[in-house]
């Protein structure tokens, strides 16, 4: 193996932690909740059924289909190394995991439940009872649901990429091809707002920074993102920016899920956040490079 | 939910199936072998190395690397589904996941090992050796390995895809787009080979039917594919026709992984297979249709 010395803290991107501390026993049972159909109304909706563990962690419809065929207006964001990012949801109005678990659970198109019903239901299994009075010493709570599903989903971290290979020192774990994606993806002014660990994630940004985001063909621009949250007029199509960690592998795109292919979707963040249009090469080597930020995750492919 | 009636027998698809008749201890044992990196000679690599389950089942590299950073010479296919292929591996070589369980495990370049050196490591294990007499009533064997790696694999089936379900009867479970898509991705001609269950995977076919392949740029063209294996003239550039129900979220594309983007790839397939050029709005809603075949997996995203 060549190794070369990459001094981190010059780079706009961290590798993902190798290991997190966690507790295992909340991880698994807040496995089991992830994919507890009774949390929604009907016994139909798990977080798995918009999380897929097993191609990334979204789906891969433009909105996510809720209780009762609801419609989601939003497409739904990849679970892995979500707990890295700094807000959840894409306006950011859920600070962390354990806030979003009961955003998704009392929303009327997504689960459409209520915390009384869940409880009650989840109450009559004995394996759940047992486990919560180990685990948390009560009954079957709504802090304690919340605690656990946030505890496995902060486990979902993607290790092990070949880019993350690479700013540890393996010179050959990406390709040419792909340095030159990175450079590229460093001098247009992408890691700008894609950075830190989780490549995006840690900002909020105006979708349309250098162009008025309306001029776009097909896009949802109805969608005023962070002002619903705030009301406020600088908050106007602002929107956390996305980690790109899986986005090779989670289709389709943006808060609207209005671009169907990673290339369009590069296209339209050049022009409109960029100010620039990006030759085909360019972009493409972009993409091969995005490509080597996909990591695995441990739980699933264990060791 | 509006339903419609679509006579299956008259699609060149058909839905995935919802139950595999497996042996359930067969399929646990199989899987903390698929993650053991004990088959491999340096305990390094397991199978989940470069079929990673958490993202589409495959790697999203080139050529995956085998022990001792060995390159290999062809593109990681996904593991899901691959129970229903009609041989296995690019060029066919191996008849089904038993026979391909050993060519990774042996392959010097994969995992490097010998099945003496596995057994003797796998039955230090005491809980291997109790699975073992417990479900094949053996000590550890080459036989009962194979079977157990196979019988996981079989599992690896991923249902209830939106396009699934709108063969099933549900007519809103794709988009007009994908409904466009799907009739473009007929009558372009894809689904004479991209066909069956699999979208693919039941048949061989020259890469470069009806333009010379090695015109192409960027490709490997030293591959022959099948005639390594049959050394007939006319098994030249024949590869086994992969399955598209997860390209979506398996680049880079082809044996040879030379394709980046999916929309390389599809302007490679209409160009060298069915001597058309395609416009790009038909591309990217054969593309929109291609996302709708993702389908989930159950024993991850369990009930």
């Amino acid at each position: 193996m060549m190794t070369h010395a990459i001094d981190l803290s010059t780079q706009p991107i961290q590798p993902l932690p190798k290991e997190i501390n966690l507790n295992q026993e909340k991880v698994s049972l807040g496995y089991k909740l992830f994919n507890d159909k009774r949390l929604s109304k009907d016994n139909t909706i798990s977080c798995a059924t918009c999380h897929d563990l097993s191609s990334g962690g979204a789906d891969k419809t433009q909105f996510s289909r809720g209780i009762n065929n609801a419609l989601g207006g939003r497409n739904s964001p990849t679970v892995y190394n979500s707990g890295l990012n700094f807000r959840q949801l894409w306006d950011g109005r859920a600070r962390d995991l354990f806030t979003q678990v009961g955003g998704a659970l009392t929303n009327a198109k997504v689960m459409g439940s209520t915390w009384d019903e869940v409880i009650k239901k989840l109450s009559k299994n004995e394996a759940y009872q047992e486990s919560f009075s180990r685990i948390y010493g009560t009954d079957v709570t709504e802090e304690a649901i919340r605690d656990a599903v946030a505890e496995f989903e902060k486990s979902l971290i993607t290790v092990d990429s070949p880019f993350d290979r690479y700013l540890y020192g393996d010179e050959n774990a990406i390709s040419e091809r792909e340095k030159r994606g990175y450079k590229l993806f460093v001098s247009y002014g992408c890691s700008s707002c894609h950075q830190g660990r989780n490549v995006g994630g840690n900002m909020f940004q105006r979708f349309g920074v250098l162009k008025d985001i309306r001029l776009r063909k097909g896009g949802n621009e109805g969608d005023l993102g962070r002002f619903k949250v705030t009301s406020d007029e600088e908050d106007k199509y602002v929107f956390r920016v996305p980690s790109l960690r899986l986005v090779v592998i989670t289709p389709p795109y943006f808060h609207d899920g209005s671009v169907e292919t990673l290339e369009g979707a590069v296209d339209v963040m050049i022009e409109f956040q960029l100010g620039r249009k990006v030759p085909e090469k360019d972009r493409d080597d972009i993409i091969a490079f995005l490509r080597s930020l996909v990591g695995k995750h441990k739980l699933l492919n264990h060791d």
